[in-house]
């Protein structure tokens, strides 16, 4: 094990040479790596975990998706509260029955987004597994004071997002049921970009006052910023942009689409299209509701119910 | 899994308000922890992947005892840098059939020792997995430029460590014969304390000039420090401080003892007890060597042998 240990962490080395961030002071080498953050900047921290069999399959995933979509976990988190990432480290757990082809397509997905984003793989840790399991922290950084967390709706505000919902999940209930996907490298559900240059223009250039990413389902992450912001929501049905190949149901619950959920006060203007992604209004916060959910739905019909987070974990049962 | 989840979320939650830091902005409960840093100070992180059946073994370890050993070992690491934690963050694998008291026994165990060195949980994942598997992230602060390397030895260095070693690997060794072994907090290999104010004391108080935890083994880990400062070394086996129960094999090659190997210079005082641990000089470093091995014992007679940084796993076979 040790041996083959430290071939693996000099093959990590040597891909972490591949994209270097200034605010690296030291990375893979020592007991811990050291990073610089610039006076008058806060740091972000955040972790992901990916687990095969929950989060991702061999025989659906590519080595080379399973990589880039854990790092973008990750990187979408940066994204929702508008900082700009430096660097992220690895911890990996990996049976020694894995054959080599699939750690290198998995370090290459890494890699390629982590260029991408300019951004260092500065540490990590290695250890044997029985199923493949990756750790993905993200560190990035944020004027001070100015992060937008998901604290900051008020009764009134316009909801927002980025993209298409339910495209992803579309992708996995296909796969759940034996279809063939062709694998392109615009999928949003095999390689999706996370939104760092969206949630910097609206933390930077717009009055957006909270924000989350879309990772467990609109109405799951939709619920969080209602209770951390101790509001309620309505939400128009019409309104919410499908993707193609989804409906409303996956655009509502489905996961993984990595796109920017976000509020904005009724007066302020949004573009739209941020960074190329299309900008869509679909609903409006309001005081606390005595309904048992934070969220209620008008339908096309005009007929209003409550919404429940239920996510794509509970929603595909 | 999603109710569970919250649940399970809400309760670590409490447990994040135990401790608090004056670093951490913003802790649990949005998409990314705020960390503030001092000006002047740089960062550390470092992460440490834990696995059922690799780091512990239920039948082996109680459940506060894995809680503790996972941080340890990501304070260790900022120890070996002479840096002071801040916060830490957890990503935990747990499979649904594990009883709820495991989970509590080890939340309490990592609490505690997070309330010892007054870090605070910070964020973190969860998930299910077969095995339970924690990633536990440690960040810290270090002055600008300060921070102990284990690039740092000279030719002529004297080479140091704290502590006895080889206990923790003698309680493994022990654990595999199916012995019993009484479990006292004080036990090296079930509670080790991470030696964060010696290697506070040796940063700003000493000259030493290179420094690494004992994690994998001293036979390793002086490997890692001559790889880094491209030196050799050489110890002399009476001087080994060996662990009561432990012997000389083990002194060299069981790992998890959490004590500080440091280099200094010849001329350094350095005191007999740092911050409570004994320290003791076990041999000197030496210029960049033609034999195989970086490092060469001198035996009780005189003989001297080349020795190979084996470290517990390959030891056990």
């Amino acid at each position: 094990m040790i041996l083959r240990e430290t071939k693996l962490i000099d093959r990590i080395r040597r891909l972490a040479d591949a994209a270097t961030n200034r605010s690296v002071v030291r990375g893979i080498g020592d007991d811990c790596a050291i990073l610089r953050v610039r006076p008058g900047f806060e740091l972000l921290v955040t972790t992901d975990l990916c687990v095969e069999g929950v989060h991702f399959r061999q025989e659906w995933h590519p080595a080379k998706s399973v990589g880039h979509r854990c790092l973008t976990r990750g990187l979408s988190d940066i994204a929702a509260m508008g900082g700009e990432p430096l660097a992220c480290f690895l911890s990996l757990g990996l049976s020694s029955s894995l054959p080599q082809r699939w750690v290198d397509g998995f370090l290459q997905g890494l890699r390629d987004l982590a260029r991408h984003f300019k951004i260092q793989l500065a540490g990590g840790d290695i250890s044997s597994a029985r199923r493949i399991t990756a750790d993905i922290v993200v560190v990035g950084e944020v004027p001070a004071g100015k992060a937008l967390l998901r604290s900051g709706a008020r009764p009134g505000d316009r909801i927002y997002v980025t993209g298409d919902l339910g495209g992803s999940a579309a992708a996995l209930k296909r796969l759940y049921k034996g279809e063939k996907i062709r694998l392109v490298k615009s999928s949003r559900h095999f390689y999706p970009l996370p939104r760092i240059e969206a949630g910097l223009w609206l933390r930077q250039k717009s009055k957006a006052n909270s924000m989350i990413d879309l990772s467990d389902g609109l109405s799951v992450d939709l619920a969080h910023i209602c209770q951390e912001s101790r509001v309620s929501a309505i939400l128009y049905a019409d309104r919410v942009p499908v993707a193609k190949g989804a409906d409303l149901a996956l655009a509502l619950h489905g996961g993984e689409d990595y796109e920017l959920l976000f509020t904005a006060p009724a007066r302020a203007k949004l573009p739209q299209r941020i960074a190329g992604a299309r900008v869509t209004e679909i609903g409006v916060i309001r005081k606390p509701s005595n309904y048992s959910s934070a969220i209620q739905i008008v339908g096309e019909n005009g007929t209003v119910r409550s919404l429940a987070p239920l996510g794509w974990e509970h929603f595909r049962k």
